[in-house]
């Protein structure tokens, strides 16, 4: 054992280990134990998903904590957090008002869940460990104060009083402070960085706007202006750091300018100068130092996970090691057993595909560098193609390679076929477009259906089903289901039309949108567009993380809205005849311009409507009505009410929509500017190597989509050039979890200490398998988990 | 000769020079020429400033090149570029009209200047090279084109026929084209780089809103929906295409989902999944191609820039000089000669410590490596601190050094006197925003200017005045004027006042405005708030080329819309008792919500009008009252006007904008992520060891702001001590050029045999003056001039 090994070792011994470990130091091939293999495999699906749990090490809490990892569980605990927060579409103020019980029952099956859940944890972890736990306590507290918050609602209503279910406000942190929402914690915490640095540029923003709207006072106040609406124009200092506010969000440009520009040419200078202050450089220098400060602490957080990760393979190496030669390292046999606990469902020319990358040498054994990196070589999706030979060469070989066939196959195969394809696209766009009631144009469509059906079952026909409906081939997917879905939708529509002459509007509704959707398949023709697409689906399963971060604050805000507005504003079907309608049954509103604007739907009445209130706020990014909305809302409740929106809008718009754009920023930077990672490129050598690739031409075309496309199948005349029938390709630059990607963003910036076990040195010097940097003595992982 | 230079010295060997130097190749003090120093001179200058003229290498040709180099020349250019543009101001449709004769007549003159400029260009450069070059060819045309214009426009005014003075769009192309507008040049360059990359995000983009319009016509258009105004809902295809790109844009959410929404809660999704893909998705991505392809142009382009820089270095090195044991060297007499040429406000003093970061071991004479960074040199703002005694202190030494005296200066300097300034600042603002017609509040006034005025005068009398008010106390300059213009325009005020009672509006307005710009001071006082301002500061230089791209796109846009729009729309003054001020006078807009908005001064009824509404479209960024507008101006004229205000959309918004965040995000993410050059930080240590810098804790406080506070002062405190009377310190991490900032932004990211002869290697390795990577064989040149 190297000194710099044994340094790795004593950062976490359980004596049980070691001595089995020492004990055995001098026979070569030593059997593990169940339990050993168990542990290692535990910490190496921990390396691979980033988890951080400082699980028990007997047989009893591994098991435990398999179990707490099991998918199933997951989808059950996501399933009741849903659940949970779906409850306030059926509580008061309901969309679909259910009775109280009801609503009480299943939170209290929520909250059951949930410490069913928190309970199972505590077993899994220490005791003491548990309760350090800030996450922990947070789910224990929240648990506790639902219960008080249900008993005190519960005997207020049982005795007729007004009661405020404010309990409602925390249920959203659920979310945030399960074990799994790792990720939002993460997204959390990057905010809760960012904002030291972007409060003083707020503040500075704020000073700004004071001070304009300052002068704005001493300019206008005595001018006499009147604004459109015929009240006084800019005479209340507070009214007019509103307005300026919101003219930062450019929403009520130029209404609130045109008084003054139309009194004098030059005090549209002085709107021109605040745009430019504090709408253009204030919120471009909110976006720079957000992104700045995000990328920055975001390279913290990637550092500390990649030493974490780092720090759980070499216990799994520790406990796996036999001595060879002097030289601890892990033998095959070893390796296959904890790959198939790892990962059962890995096939078994993927795990010997992976072994052969790592034991470059074929001894049998890797040693602990080429074992490291085993986490990251689970994480690359790598495609397995089976080329089978189609069931119809099978069953009727003549008929399926005679010349008629085989003519079929090749034309289909052409790209012409493509391009014929394509303009049928075209047309049926055109006649989609033209009115439907023409009795010629609704019979076309039949004819569509039949030429698209047709595609289908040529593809079918020359490609092999099997590979055709693969789980990666996602527009064959999406041509399918679409068009099968069209076929039974119009059958459905024609049939009702014919019975009864009644044209249901849903069917007809989805008929149509199956009929535009068809043409979006057009966009997988052009390559271009196809690498912008999938470029924005590698992004996509982080662009999850932040949506479950702006629902936790959307549900907050359409909580608290829904208290403070409820029925202030009340809409009325279009066709009602109340009068009551033309002021959104509030008789403030009488004559403003949120009543004439129709915009009575815009209210908190239930969770439906505060949340598509809220994305229109949030989306019209810059407010454009909420300057109408809020002096709705204001109106019929107090000009305090205006916080409310201002704090949304710091809160989504300032902070957590520009770490959205800055994480866009930065995944496309690093699309951009990227290759493949050292480990994908030397996985992909073997494959080439092994001559199990697909040919290169092919490869390039899959290099760029990881969406096949029709061009690159394994068609059979592919199979009758002698090929493998098995063959493997990475699935593009994809990972399989968000973390990876995050941590593949940071990857280059890291330190050479942290990178010293790097698959590059393993390549380069394969004798070397100890880097001087590889210290692990107690990562601080108080910040990761 | 180290082969390496002999590949240099055959890129451009003019005969004259090689035998001038190869002749006297023994002698170790050899004396240059006046042409060669004045060659030489050129060189080092171009270089300084990233000019890229190939002049004539003859005395007249230096001369006339220097010549037109010359500030004052370029101040001439500049001014008749304004007036020439200026001329929209008096030209018809005008704001204010002059006759033809004088417009015309002016801008012969200006195509007179600029004729007669590009006559002294190719005076400089060889004839052929002249006519290669497409921005004279360019010049030459314009030129051409609008004497001809004139001409026909002249003719036909004449005989009274209607013409159009189309050649007032090429106006802006002078901006472009001038030699000096190589900033705006590299932007316009940057643009067309990034187009094509854009295009294909673009037509992804439209293909996007088309699907949606078509699905939105299938959804909708059925439904006998009406909308806010009682005209059918979505039932023209092209309507619904631009009400969906304005959608895009924000400007008419949620009006745009109105009716759909409140026929039924799932229309929402239609357009909540049409916002999420359009306006979120697809802007960011717009965002993000830009970022990444500005910043690889960028970098291109300063590789370029930098690599031309060196080349021209090495010819003034070539041409400088002189062997001394075998090695080339330059002495220190002709380097003091060319410093002197090339910069002839340099002190001697900065001019010596230069030499003295050149010359590291007091030789006398310095190698190629060390006089290649001679520009960067320069370039680096070293300001000189020269501590004077205080003029009192020489008139009256002994009041001056009284203790009452000193206790003053002590009072001036301590801390609190400051937090007591702070103090009257805030108070100052409430009473501000207090009524002034209360006489208590506006004798308050006098009582402020007093003791704003009591400041200026303690610090004059604590501090030298000289030092006071040197070139970079920006600070110490503001506040001084603002105080004395507040105090003239109050006096003025109060004269007008009490003599007829009349109080002048105007001056009014100037008094209100110079009082709320006096409480701006109290940003100074927060270190974090004077950072950031240092940051945006530091930045601004290249914003003003951004400005004059987006002058360039907005003048441009002005006048075509001039030409289409003028008088379409009319204003009234608002006591107008006209009729017609209802509609804009034009009844086509009789009930428009453009006339009802009060929107008629929103109109291109002249130059300045226009600039305002296209400022207005811009800005409302998301083109909030857009929609209003183009309406209106779609009302008046016709549909198709839509496509100009779509194209203005695009190329400002999608494309300038979202270069200018490239930017901005980019200057900052240096800001926050590099330290000091090497270069900055080894005259930054001679500085030190010289011990003429500023004791360290001051040092500290100057590197964080580059405009001085009160606190860092040479006060007489430190007189007394004994320091040198002379002190340098650098002006932070500003340059002098923006050419310079860009090339320190991609610095780091130079292929090392760019920077081979970097400092770094200079100061490691002195006896290594020409590395490996130096070859200069051919740069090209094409792209950067």
């Amino acid at each position: 054992m190297s000194p710099a090994e044994k340094g790795d070792g004593t950062a976490n011994p359980t004596p049980a280990e070691n001595s089995t470990i020492n004990g055995g130091n001098t026979s070569e091939k030593q059997s593990k134990t169940e339990l050993e293999l168990q542990l290692a495999a535990a910490y190496v699906s921990d390396a691979q998903y980033n988890r951080n749990v400082c699980f028990e090490k007997t047989p009893q809490g591994i098991r435990l904590y398999n179990l707490y990892n099991h998918w199933g569980m997951l989808l059950v605990t996501y399933f009741f957090i849903i659940l949970d927060l779906a409850l306030a579409v059926f509580e008061d103020p309901a969309l679909i008002p259910l009775p109280l019980w009801a609503t009480f029952l299943a939170e209290l099956i929520c909250l059951a869940v949930f410490t069913g859940r928190l309970v199972h944890f505590a077993k899994v972890i220490p005791w003491q460990k548990f309760w350090k736990d800030t996450k922990n306590i947070c789910v224990v507290l929240i648990i506790l104060l639902t219960l008080v918050d249900m008993l005190i609602y519960g005997s207020m209503k049982a005795f007729g009083y007004y009661g405020v279910r404010w309990s409602r406000v925390l249920r959203p942190l659920f979310l945030v402070n399960i074990t799994e929402g790792r990720q939002v914690r993460r997204a959390f915490r990057s905010i809760r960085n960012t904002l030291p640095e972007i409060l003083y540029v707020f503040l500075l923003f704020i000073f700004s706007i004071l001070i304009f709207s300052l002068m704005a006072l001493k300019l206008f106040g005595k001018r006499k202006l009147v604004t459109n609406e015929g009240t006084p124009y800019f005479t209340s200092y507070l009214d007019i750091v509103f307005e300026l506010y919101v003219l930062v969000t450019t929403a009520n440009s130029p209404d609130v300018m045109m008084p003054a520009y139309n009194s004098s040419f030059f005090f549209a200078l002085f709107f021109i100068l605040y745009i430019l202050i504090n709408t253009y450089i204030f919120m471009y220098v909110f976006l720079a130092v957000v992104y700045n400060n995000y990328r920055k602490h975001l390279k913290e957080e990637m550092k500390n996970l990649v030493r974490a990760k780092r720090h759980k393979m070499v216990e799994a190496f520790r406990i796996l090691q036999v001595k060879h030669g002097g030289e601890p390292v892990v033998c095959q046999s070893h390796w296959n057993q904890l790959v198939r606990l790892v990962q059962p469902d890995i096939s078994n020319s993927h795990r010997e595909l992976l072994w052969s990358v790592c034991d470059e040498d074929k001894k049998g054994f890797i040693g602990k560098v080429a074992f490291l990196q085993l986490a990251d070589l689970l994480n690359i999706q790598i495609i397995t193609l089976k080329s089978h030979i189609h069931p119809l060469q099978t069953w009727f070989p003549h008929l399926y390679n005679s010349h008629p066939s085989r003519l079929v196959c090749q034309m289909v195969q052409h790209k012409a076929f493509v391009y014929v394809y394509d303009f049928i696209i075209v047309v049926n766009a055109v006649f989609i477009g033209l009115d439907e009631e023409n009795p010629l144009i609704s019979n076309a469509e039949w004819a569509f259906l039949v030429l698209y059906m047709l595609e289908i079952l040529l593809k079918l026909y020359t490609y092999d089903p099997r590979s055709f409906f693969s789980r990666h081939k996602f527009w064959n997917w999406f041509d399918t289901i679409i068009i099968i879905a069209a076929l039974v939708a119009t059958t459905v529509n024609f049939a009702l039309k014919s019975s009864d002459g009644y044209t249901s509007r849903q069917v007809l509704d989805i008929v149509f949108i199956l009929r535009v959707l068809r043409l979006i398949r057009i966009v997988d023709s052009v390559k271009r567009f196809r690498t912008i697409i999938n470029t924005l689906i590698k992004i996509g399963p982080t662009i999850i993380t932040f949506g479950q971060l702006i629902i936790v604050v959307y549900y907050i805000f359409a909580v608290v809205g829904m208290e403070i507005f409820k029925d202030k504003i009340k809409f009325f079907a279009p066709d009602s005849t109340a009068s009551a309608q033309n002021y959104c049954g509030n008789p403030l509103l009488k004559d403003t311009a949120f009543a004439q604007n129709n915009y009575c739907r815009n209210n908190f009445n239930d969770i439906v409507s505060s949340f598509v209130l809220l994305l229109e706020l949030t989306v019209v990014n810059q407010w454009h009505a909420c300057a109408l909305l809020t002096s709705g809302f204001t109106t019929v409740t107090h000009t305090a009410a205006r916080i409310f929106f201002v704090l949304f809008h710091i809160v989504v718009v300032i902070i957590i929509m520009n770490i959205l754009v800055a994480f866009i920023l930065e995944a496309f930077f690093v699309e951009y500017t990227l290759a493949k990672s050292d480990l994908q490129t030397s996985v992909e050598k073997k494959i080439q190597e092994l001559e199990l690739g697909i040919q290169q031409d092919k490869l390039d075309e899959t290099l760029v989509g990881n969406m096949e496309t029709h061009e690159n199948e394994l068609g059979p005349s592919e199979l009758s050039k002698g090929k493998p029938t098995l063959m493997f390709k990475i699935a593009s630059k994809r990972y399989r979890t968000v973390d990876a990607l995050l941590q593949r963003i940071f990857e280059d910036d890291l330190s050479p200490e942290d990178s010293g076990s790097s698959s590059e040195d393993h390549e380069g010097d394969p004798d070397n398998p100890l880097s001087p940097g590889f210290n692990f003595q107690n990562p601080s992982f108080d910040g990761i988990n």
